[in-house]
This record gives structure tokens, C-alpha cells and sequence, in this order.
């Protein structure tokens, strides 16, 4: 085994702690990956604190994650030593079913094999797996992904979840050249949709609480700015959008949303593993056939394209880089209000962290 | 004015009574049908009993109307004297705006102007609209049908309704050849949706609370029946349908149906105008991409594909063909529990009816 360490929650009111972590030998279809960053996702927050009530403990999180390839197994083809590589949240599917055959591996009917809190149903494991808070990782070649060159490795880190969540429903709903799209929530996710929707050709409204996020969202080439609170305002936008895309990251009504929507308009919510926190009024859908979707990170090909697309229009995250030791503090940030950018981890700052031992060990659980 | 008679409810809590109503002069371009025939369709009692809370009294119910054209204005080149034609909800829309210049009337802009319960928003009409349980209607002819010979004015009468309100969302979603495809409720609405599915090569199933109904969907032609009362058989097949249309015509929880979906699965509901019972759980959405729409009849020219669809592919409401005076009696029974045909009025039967006078009158209301 490759002995590794890692950032780890122990308990859902726990901090996030050192914790010596083993990464399996890799086998001959295994890339074995030194982490150099990996963003803070809301996901890692809720996982963490067993808000989605499924943890297992001890949890290291992280899916955002890029680093550089260190060994490569015998039947590795697509690597080697030294390439810029992406790993997300998924790190195996059973590659049979439906799903996994057209490609969106993200619907895996097995389900997928998560980075981190992912049991042994994959050969690819056999324990509980631990996410990019770490300074190491072992996975098979089919979940890892080449960063094309011209971008930067801490701002790729966030397109392996911020990015290919946000990009594969504005695909599926077929945003394009003058679509009228807006972003609910300017955030991890909603700072990367704006800039994808962007370059998809599409007319860009932010949508927010915050009225302070307007001149960022100006930056971005966000062209409306619709503070959600501002009934007024909300009214005159009404039946105005084609597509809606929330990222807000817990439970929320998505009727006002809905109300924004023109004929045949498509919200799709993405941050929300959770129902929504009013029922869903179909006499404001049904005068104008409106639509209430849902979608899921995006698949293995889907992510690759995604790869290039960013390449090939220069997008990549807004990031903060921070040291390991400031992931408690990120965690606190996020959870009072989203910032409009990603905490991205220099996870080469984990390297001499230590477990406490003994009482100290017992005391920070 | 045209002197007519109808059967009118004049508060929430009143039955229907005989009421004589005018009808508009013919224009160039109206069509005068004796009525022969008019379905009872549930938003009729929802309407007369103001459950919408928009009702204005005196309320004439009925929108799915068949019978023979009298008389026709100057300019009305579709129709003569004597043929049979057949109405539905819409009676005029304003023609002007993206939906209309669409051929999707049903999405006007302005709102459509109903056959009943509408007011002067069209030149087509200067009062309050009255519908079709009534011996004569004036309508433009943009919004008059030419019945299929081969389907009869009885059988033809649920399809202006019932018949357009299931067809156009099985189009809009691509039901064909191959497709499973769920149908919530076996009334009205729901058997007009089996008979259409079928016909488009869809795999039928029916989910029901009522297993009494398994006998006649077997007869339609459906293969499986799900009760939705009973837990094992909903987890039994859940993740196993395509599209799933809920026609039940009142607020519901559609989470139970979301779970029947499979991956890229949509429910779409069309019986019920108002919040979902519950709020939607996007967590048992998510993870299989699945959707939830609305649909609101269909348009003219969808009216008419529809007509032609079902005069070549034989298909007919099934109908129990009742006198006038036992319309209360109907509203009744469809109150209580969805029959599983259409009930639909032999509207020569009003012709000897007369306003109650004086103190029956007031005695009526």
C-alpha cells in the first residue's frame, strides 16, 4: 500500500484534521497521482457534516482535483509520468449498464464510485475511498483526465465539479448562440455557468440575493443583474428567460424562479440534493408548458469535452489558493455565504502535516 | 341577437339550471353550430363551483362541443350549412402574438379567450363567453373543427378536451414507437391518453388507486397496471417508464410517479391546476436526470392533427350519453370518483327547457 495523508472530518461536528490514509498499489490499469490542488465544493461541506445523512467516517473530502502523474500501471496507455492530470467526483462506474454505455457514467444504475465516501462495489476498490485533501491518490485511467496545456492546474481543479456541473445541463437544454439564460446563485458553480453560458453564445442574467455581487457579475459579462428579493423586480422579469439554471446549494422555492421563465422555459436545479422548500405551483407552469429538471455532474466524454472547450476559449475558475491548514476557516466561510469565486487548496501544504496521536487524537474528535 | 337556451350555475353552491342566454349576430367570419352534443370535462365543475376562484356568474360550463353549422357569416370559406364541426376550450386568441404566429393558441400571450368563463378581451365576443351545454354557440371560424366522417358527434365531442389535452404533450415529448409510457388515472382524460399512446406505438402502462379500473385498461389495450396505493408493486417498478402523463384533476404528490421515471424520464401533468401536494424531492430526481412539465391543451393546428389521427387510427371517446337533466347528477358522480368514460350531453335535449320565473327563480339560486 502507498501510505499518504490526509485532511479528514472523523465526526460530523469535527474540523478537518491530519489523518494517515493508505492508497491501494496500483494496478495495471492504475494512474498514481501526487495532488497539487483541489477546490472546496459546497458537496464537501454537506458530506462532511453528514447533512446528507450517508458518512461514513473517518471523511476526507475533495473532488476537485489536479496534480501530475507519478507512475502509471503496466496497461496504462492514455499517461505517463509528469502529465498535468484532473480527477473529479467520480473514480469508477460499472461500466455495463445503460448509462454507463451511452456515456453518462454520472447515472451509473450501480451508482457511480465516489472520490470520497464511496464503498468497495468497484474492483478499482476495496475500502472506503478518501477524496483530494490529500496529498496522493490512486485511480483508474478511465476517471482521470488530461489538462490540456494552456490552462493553469489550480484553476482547472474546479471544472472537474463547478465546471462539468454546470456545463452538461446547459448542453442538455441545447444553450446556444442568443439563448436567454439565466444563473441563479454566482458562486463555485454559478461564477463557472456564467462564463460557460458565456462562451456558449448565450445572453446572461444573473440572478441573486446579494446586490453586492452585481459589479462581479458585470465582469464576467453578465449583461442583467435580478436581485431575487426585489419583488418589483422580479415582477418585471417575469416570463422573460429561457433557461434557468439554480446553483444554489441547499433547499429553496424554485417557484419564483419558475415565474421568470418563458414559454417552454427549462429550470434546471443543480445544487439542491434535497426537496424543494415549497411545492411546486403547477398553475404558474402550466399556462406557458414550463419545465422543472434536474442533472448531475456530466459524463467521462462529456467532462473531456468540456476539457477542451475550456481550453479552446480560455476559461478556467476564479480561485483563491490557500494553505491546508485554512480549509476549516473555507469551511466556515462557505457555509455563512457562497463566495463568488472557489477556494482552491495548495495541497503541497499537507505534506509535513502529522496526526495527533494519543490524547490529543482522542480530544479532536 | 340569437335567443338561446343553456343551463347556467349561478353561485358555487347552485346546480345547473335552464337559463336563456343570447348569442352574438354571425360576423363575416362566424360560423352558428347547433350544438348536438357537449362532454362533461372536470375543470366544468371545478369552473361552475368556482374552485379557480375565478368564476363569474352566471357560469354556462362546456367545452368539448360537436354539432351541425346553421349558418355562416360572409367571409367564412371552410364551412356550410349542415357540416359538422366541433369546438373546443379555445374560442379566439389574439392572433398577434410569438405563441399565436407559433399555432400555439393555447399559450396566448394575452390568455385565450375561453369557451366559457371568458370575457371581451377578442372582437369575437363583447360579453362574457358561455359555453357549450346550450342548444346554439357563435364562434369564429379559426376555432371551428371539421369532425373526421367517420367518427361519430357523440364520440367526437371528448376529443376537443380530453382528447387535445393528452395528445399534445405525448407529442411534445416524443412518445412513439417503443416508448414506455405511464398513464396516472383511467377517467376522463386517461382513457383518451391510453387509446393515444397506443396508437402512436407506445408500451402503456396504467397507475391507478382505483384496481377496480384494471379490468377496462386491460380491455384498452394497456399491458401492466400499477396501484398506486400499493408500495411494493411502486417500488417494484420504479425506474421502468419513459414518460408518464398524471391526469388526476386535483393537487396531488407527484413524487410517487417521479419514482416510476427512469433516467432522462419526464412526468408531465395536465389535470391539475394548482401547487403539488408536496414538495418535489429533487434528491430522487437528480441521480437519474429526470424532469417534471405541465401542458395546457393544445393548439389549432395540433386540434386538427389530432382529429386526423384519430379518424385514421379509429380512435373515439368512450361515452354514456345522458340527458340534460341529469347533468347535476353527472357533476356528482364525477365529484366523488373519476368514471372511467366520458360522460357527454345530448344537448337536443334542452331545446324545451325554460328559465324558472319569479319566485322559483330566487327560490333556484
Amino acid at each position: 500500500m502507498i501510505k499518504a495523508i490526509g485532511y479528514a472530518a472523523k465526526s460530523s461536528f469535527s474540523s478537518l484534521k491530519p489523518l494517515s490514509i493508505e492508497r491501494r498499489n496500483p494496478g495495471p490499469h492504475d494512474v498514481v497521482v501526487e495532488i497539487l490542488y483541489c477546490g472546496i465544493c459546497h458537496s464537501d461541506i454537506h458530506q462532511a457534516q453528514n447533512e446528507w445523512k450517508n458518512t461514513i467516517y473517518p471523511c476526507v473530502p475533495g473532488h476537485e482535483i489536479t496534480g501530475r502523474v507519478v507512475q502509471v500501471g503496466s496497461k496504462v496507455k492514455k499517461f505517463k509520468t509528469g502529465d498535468a492530470v484532473a480527477i473529479g467526483p467520480m473514480i469508477d462506474s460499472c461500466s455495463e449498464c445503460q448509462s454507463c454505455q451511452e456515456g453518462l457514467e454520472q447515472y451509473c444504475e450501480k451508482g457511480y464510485l465516489g472520490a470520497y465516501n464511496g464503498n468497495a462495489r468497484y474492483p478499482s476498490e476495496t475500502n472506503l475511498t478518501f477524496g483530494g485533501f490529500s496529498n496522493m491518490i490512486v485511480v483508474q485511467q478511465d476517471f482521470v483526465f488530461a489538462i490540456p496545456k494552456n490552462i493553469d492546474l489550480a484553476e482547472a481543479a474546479p471544472l472537474m465539479c463547478a465546471g462539468i456541473t454546470t456545463y452538461s445541463p446547459l448542453r442538455y437544454w441545447n444553450v446556444g448562440k442568443g439563448t436567454k439564460v439565466g444563473i441563479v446563485g454566482l458562486g463555485g458553480l454559478g461564477h463557472m455557468a456564467i462564463k460557460l453560458a458565456l462562451a456558449m453564445g448565450a445572453e446572461v442574467t444573473l440572478i441573486t440575493h446579494s446586490p453586492e455581487k452585481k459589479a462581479h457579475a458585470k465582469k464576467l459579462g453578465v449583461k442583467k443583474v435580478i436581485v431575487s428579493t426585489d419583488k418589483k423586480s422580479m415582477e418585471k422579469n417575469a416570463n422573460t428567460l429561457d433557461f434557468i439554471l439554480s446553483t444554489i446549494p441547499e433547499s429553496h422555492d424554485a417557484n419564483p424562479y419558475i415565474g421568470l421563465l418563458k414559454r417552454d422555459g427549462v429550470l434546471t436545479v443543480v445544487g439542491c440534493i434535497a426537496p424543494l422548500a415549497k411545492a411546486t405551483d403547477l398553475s404558474k407552469m402550466m399556462f406557458d408548458r414550463k419545465t422543472l429538471s434536474t442533472s448531475l455532474l456530466g459524463g467521462v466524454n462529456e467532462t473531456e469535452e468540456l476539457l477542451k472547450f475550456c481550453s479552446k476559449n480560455n476559461i478556467k475558475a476564479d480561485v483563491k489558493i490557500i494553505p491546508i491548514e485554512d480549509v476549516n476557516k473555507a469551511f466556515k466561510s462557505i457555509g455563512k455565504s457562497e463566495p463568488d469565486f472557489r477556494y482552491v487548496i495548495d495541497m503541497t501544504t499537507i505534506k509535513n502535516k502529522k496526526e495527533e496521536k494519543g490524547l490529543l487524537r482522542i480530544l479532536g474528535l
